[in-house]
Order: C-alpha cells, then structure tokens, then sequence
C-alpha cells in the first residue's frame, strides 16, 4: 500500500498553485450557510406540501446507465449530458432528469406497489447547458407524480398540488399563474386544421416557443413539419379561443369534443378546491415533450419576468414505451432555480438564521468542566448552546453570544460553582436572576 | 430545432430492450419510499445534533476538477475517482470525499468569516471500489468541521457531538466507544523508539492497519517505511500501555509530555461533558491519513461486527497546504451505511411510515366537488389528507382509508351536502359523529 502523501510534500506542491484561487466549476454553485438555508427551506416546503397530498418521498442514484436517457429521449440529449465512461468501462450519466429513473424504480415493482403509486422526489439534476438567468449546470427539482390513475380528478390534484407549493411560500394570485390544456385536444385541432399526423411533434415544439419567438418563426417551423400554410395562420390565431368557441368550430371531432368535456370537468373540480382563480386555459400551451397524452400544464410569473416555474402533464404511454409496465400516469417538475429568483423578486424569503437558544459563559477556566456540564445538559434538552473554546475574558463572550443572536446567557463563575448555582440573563429584556442548576434545567425543556 | 422523439418511435426502438430488466448501478442505490424514510430519518438525526452544537449547514457541487482531488491526496486517488473530461474540456470528478470543497469554501471567504468557523455538510461522495459490506460506490456522510481553533475544549466538542449524534438513534455505552490518541504523540514515541522522521508516514498507514492485519504484516510493511526491526517490535508492543507508563517510559521527550498533557485535559473536560464512558485511549489509533496533526479518534461498534462507523482528527495544517488560508481545524465524517446496518442490527430503526390524518369518502361522484372543498381545506390546516381519485363504492374507500392508517374517515353523502355536514369516524375506537363542516374544520387546526 502507498502512503498518502505527506503534509512536507503537499507544500512543495502548492508553488503554482493557490486553493484561494479556485471556484466551483461554472453553472454549479456553492451553498454557504445562508444560501443552504434557502436551499432547506425550499425542499422543507416542497416535502411538507407533498406530505399534506399524502405522497412519499423516494430517490435514486445521481449516476445512471447512459442507456437510460438515451432509450427515452434519443441520442440527441447526449450533447448535454454529463457522460463519460467509468473505471469499469460503463457508459454512465449524471442524471439530467429523473423521469427514467422513475420509470426504472416502477417497473421494477409494479405489480407490487398499491396503485394509484403516489411518489415525489427532490433530486439534484445535471444539463451541460450554457449557463444562463434561471438556468444553471446543476439544480435541485420537485418531481411529483401518480401512476395508475387516468381519472379527472388525478389531474385536479396534481396541479393543485403545485400551486399549493407556491401558496405555502407566500406567493398568491398576483404573482403567478397555471396556464393548462389538453395534448389531445390541441392534436384533435391541428388535425381538423389539416396538419398531418406526422407533423403533429414539429408543431407541438413549434407552438411551445410561439410566447417567445416570433409569428414568423413560429410559421417557418411549423412548415418545416410538414403543416400547410394556410393551416399554421390558423394554428396561430387560435391564441385567444376560449372553450366555448372551440366546441363550435370544432364539434365535429370527437377528439376535441371529448377533451373539451374532460377539460370542463377538470375546471369544475378545480373550482371545488378553491383554486380555480389561479388556473387558466391556454389552447396554445402544448409543452415540447413529444410523450404527453393529455393534460399539460405550466407555472408562471404573472409579471412576465422568469422562465416557467413549473411544467408538467399526463404521459400515459411513456412507462410503456420505455419498456416499463403500462400505467397512466402524470406528474410535474419544479426547479429550485428560477423558483429562489421569483421569491427574492417578490421579498418572500424569510429571514433564515438560526440564532443560538443559550451561550454558556464561564468566568475563568476553572469552571470549564462546570461549564461544559451544563452545555451538555442543556443540548440534552434539545437546545442549541454553544460556549467559549478559548475561556476569555467574560466581555469578549458576551459580545461573541450577543453575535450569536442567543436568547440567555448562562453565566458560571467560582461563587456559582460552589453554590451550585448560575446566572441567567435574558438578553432580549437585560434581565437577570440567579438560580440553581436544577431549576435552570427544569425551566429549558 | 430538432422535436424529441415520439412515442411511436419509442416503442418501435424498445424491441431488443427491457426497462423491467434495468437496474442501478452496481455500488449505487435505489431508495424506495422505505429506504428513502430511514435515509431522511439519519439525515434528519445528523442535522439535528448538529443544530444543537451551534454548527450551521452548508454545501458544494458534487462534481467539482479534478485538480481539486490530485493536488490533495496525490494522483494515487485518481485510481478510485469518477472522474472524466466534460463537454467544455475541463477534467472533472465527481466528489469523493467533502474535505477539498470544504477547504476550497472555507479559503475563498477565510478573511470574512468570524472564527470559530463551525460548519457541517451531508454530502453524497462518490468512489469507485468493489461494492462489500459496509461500504457501496456512493454513500451519505455528515461532515463536521470547526476552524480556526486549537483549544483542548474544541477537541472535546466535536468528539462530543460524534458521540451524541450516535446517542440520539438510541445507541448506548454498551453499543459503542471512541477511540482516541494523539498523532504527535504517536510521532513523538516513534521518533524515540528509533523510527525514522521519514518512516512516520508509512508508519502511521501500517499501524492503522494492526487490528485487521497479522503482526507479520505489519512488521514488513514498517520495515518497508524504514523502521528498523527492533524499533518496529517495540511500535507493535505499545497496543495495551496506558498513559502514565507511556509518561514514565517517554518523560524525555517533550513532544511526548506536551501530548500526554493536553490529553490529560481532553480526558478531563470530556468526563465533565458526561460522556466520558464513551470513550477509550488507545496509543496505536493513528488513522491512515498523512494529514493528522493531534487528536485522532473513530467511532466502532463494541460487539465487533461493523467497520469504523466515524473517523476524524486534528488536521492543523492542512488547509494552508492545500494552499487554504493558514488556519487550524479539526473534524469527522460518519457514512451512513455502516451506521444503517448497526440501527438495523440492535433494531433501532424506528417505525418510519407515515399515517393519513384524513381520509374523505364521498357516497357518489355527485359529492366529489364537496369532497374535493373539504379535503383541500383540510390540507390547508396541515392534515395529511386524501381521498379516492375514482369515486369507488364506499366499502372499496374505507378499505383504502384503513391500509392508508387513516386516522380519521370523513364521509360526505348527498344527506351531508344538503346540511353542510359530515360524518366523522375515528378509526382507532370506530367512534362514529355527524358534525358540521365549521366544527371539522375548527376540530382540525
């Protein structure tokens, strides 16, 4: 065995070289302590919502067979993905999404899980993307779904599910909103348009750019897809439809016809929950994924500023074509990226820190030991206390538990020892009172 | 813009293949929901020690460049990295230990954090070794670190935290012990007993090595780091020597009186923690690592049955030789697979399954908007609350509702509608009441 290196030869080492200098690779971020808060609080809030639908939390590894995302999405994601082969010559992956690994975990035990399965996870995702506003190389993700389910009110909880995450950060009405639609029902369209069947994915990815890119654009792609011209005007005028008038114009598919009744019913229930003010249709909102089936749905900023904060549908084929077992199924991702940027934007980060419960000052280091009983008494009781390492002076460790926001300092000195008592000072009123060690413990459950 | 791929096309690729058949890596996990609640559950034990001992979370990527690892641990570490050339170029590696992030954060604010800097992190980590007992491909450790001091008493405390952080699963005196020396004094007595300033490292490696390996074993690998033979005998001998035999046979040494001190005072400030039965003196506890520079302790099961369940020390040059600012620091790491396989082997692994608070049945699917008002405002109060998506038999629900561990069912009929009732049945006594929707709600905060 070879020894590790030596601290001597880690020295001569560092001669072009200063750690201080280094940064995390670009597009990955460094949590310190007050951007890890954040962090927590997110996922805190993402797993309490979840919680409250009554949906468990599972996960799976961050690296996977490469095959797993090339059978799903075809080779073309490989360009952003972080692949590379390992010391046992497997093609793996840094997992840019955690569909395939879900429907990996599914098949593997789908006869015996109870249905409807109810899952959420919060894994940390890897794209090699150009790092931009809201996007980055890595990101934490909310991925909740149901699997055996093709029922309405599926579709009414999953979405209610992710505004409820939004509610539970603060964010209301005015600030965001639920565009949704039907895959079916936009397909059962373009067809009555005259678009034909394979042009329908090269209109769906047209379509999911026709907010950012313009009607130009939009045209020329949907040409690209085999669609007629005359046909993509009309696709593109149908952004102000609303259902009603999309039941007269096409009434005679019953594509349409039996996706807009769904649609009716999903907007009734929606209603029922009391979240229907946060939900609108939107015929246009297609979503680029080629594998939805019915409902799609996003999250979006009311004022226009960020990326979708949350998209996601129904894909009843997907388990099975990927070679999984054949259950419906729907679900939506929510990143934590754009989601941190929305609730700085609206002032809705709380404040993060943990301030100290007790800070424990001993007068000299004779009463160390004493100081360090009742340190460890009181983290005992589940308190957060801390005390001074270095037994300085008792003003320095006023101002050090002062600093550390802690809300009584507990102060040992030699006539304390001996009488078995301490002082406790209240820092928010000043005040302070001398009391047996029994007591104190008694009063910090 | 290329569209994703089909479902059709899918389907007609996944001849030759099976998702069923698919599963994780070997080494790598797969967390089911139960898996996942005894993960959350140590990770959740972990922070909550933590918190009490005043350290504040943080964390880095998990891929970071590969620099970061060689200039550390020298290229030999290369050998069990995840390690590859991403898309823009750079040599990358996924994580396999904490330490070099930690220093990488700690050296670019090192001037504006307040010292003691008391941190930890769970990271994931990430080494490419043949999968065995206790030890996986990638694992979850919780980092705890303190920089900035050299004080006896910071010693004492993140040995203590060690110790609560197992006490808080429920683990005993009688499950566990510490075993601590002192990498100078160890240095010290090798130094006197002959043994080369160069032979210290390889010393060091072969004696962490003395409790799983023959005598002979070791002696050759000491006389391979320039131990000379007696000197050698004498290292093996020292197993079962205590403190003061150590002082009388050492006294010429001041390294080795300056060490037996300072552990004279950590021994007595633990006592005074009351968490001195833990703990064990044990001259031979060097630890592999080269980078130790006092105190050395790990964390082992006293039946004998696991590997080390934490290690960590004093690594009071490390950071500036990485080329980190010049500061002290001390800390551990503890995975958690050993530590899952000894809660499982004294069966403390609580029940970690989650009940339903509510479970609303609706008679038909005429009450499902009310049902969907009721369970929504349940959610809303921070019950765990669900209901059936397809409007079944109520006898099919309340079956349900019992595998669920409902603890209450909420039954709306077309009666209860009319009135703006419910009946409410307490599963555990069978207690069954019809109350108005006020009054559940009220009953429900």
């Amino acid at each position: 065995m070879r020894p590790a290196l030596s601290v001597a030869t880690l020295r001569r080492r560092r001669i072009h070289w200063r750690l201080m200098n280094m940064s995390s690779l670009p597009g990955f971020r460094d949590f310190y302590p007050a951007d890890m808060a954040l962090r927590l609080h997110i996922v805190r809030t993402w797993r309490e919502v979840a919680r409250r639908y009554g949906f468990v939390e599972y996960d799976g590894p961050p690296l996977e067979s490469l095959e797993l995302y090339t059978r799903k999405s075809g080779e073309e994601i490989v360009g952003q993905l972080y692949a590379f082969t390992d010391q046992g010559g497997r093609e793996v992956a840094l997992r840019p999404e955690m569909t395939p690994t879900f429907a990996r975990m599914v098949a593997a035990r789908a006869a015996g899980l109870p249905k409807p399965i109810k899952w959420f996870s919060v894994p940390q995702l890897f794209r090699h993307e150009r790092p931009q506003k809201g996007r980055l190389r890595e990101h934490f993700q909310l991925n909740l779904d149901i699997v055996g389910e093709t029922s309405v009110a599926s579709d009414v909880e999953v979405v209610a599910a992710a505004i409820d995450v939004l509610r539970e950060f603060g964010l209301g009405e005015e600030d965001f909103e639920v565009r949704y639609s039907d895959r079916r029902l936009i397909s059962g369209i373009l067809v009555e348009l005259g678009v034909p069947e394979t042009g329908l994915p090269g209109a769906f990815a047209a379509l999911d750019k026709a907010d950012r890119e313009s009607s130009e654009w939009v045209l020329d792609r949907l040409a690209e897809s085999g669609v007629p011209r005359g046909a993509a005007t009309d696709v593109l005028a149908l952004a102000d439809v609303d259902l009603q008038e999309l039941a007269h114009r096409f009434g005679g598919s019953s594509e349409v016809v039996d996706s807009l009744e769904r649609l009716r019913r999903f907007q009734t229930q929606l209603e029922a929950t009391g979240l229907g003010g946060f939900a609108r249709f939107d015929v246009r909102l297609v979503r680029g994924l080629a594998y939805y089936t019915g409902l799609v749905f996003e999250l979006w900023d009311r004022r226009g500023r960020f990326r979708a904060i949350c998209g996601g549908g129904r894909y009843d084929d997907l388990l099975e074509a990927v070679g999984g077992p054949a259950l419906p199924a729907l679900g939506f991702g929510m990143g934590d990226v754009v989601l941190a940027e929305l609730l700085r934007d609206r002032d809705l980060v709380p404040d993060l820190s943990v301030a100290l419960d007790d800070f424990v000052v001993h007068v000299s280091e004779e009463q160390l030991p004493e100081a360090l009983r009742i340190v460890h008494a009181l983290r005992g009781r589940g308190r957060r206390v801390a005390f001074d390492y270095r037994s300085r002076g008792v003003a320095r460790q006023f101002k050090v538990a002062h600093q550390a926001g802690a809300g009584r300092v507990i102060v040992v000195g030699p006539e304390e020892v001996e009488r078995g008592e301490c002082v406790v000072r209240t820092m928010a009123t000043g005040e302070e009172r001398r009391i047996g060690l029994a007591e104190l413990l008694a009063d910090s459950s």
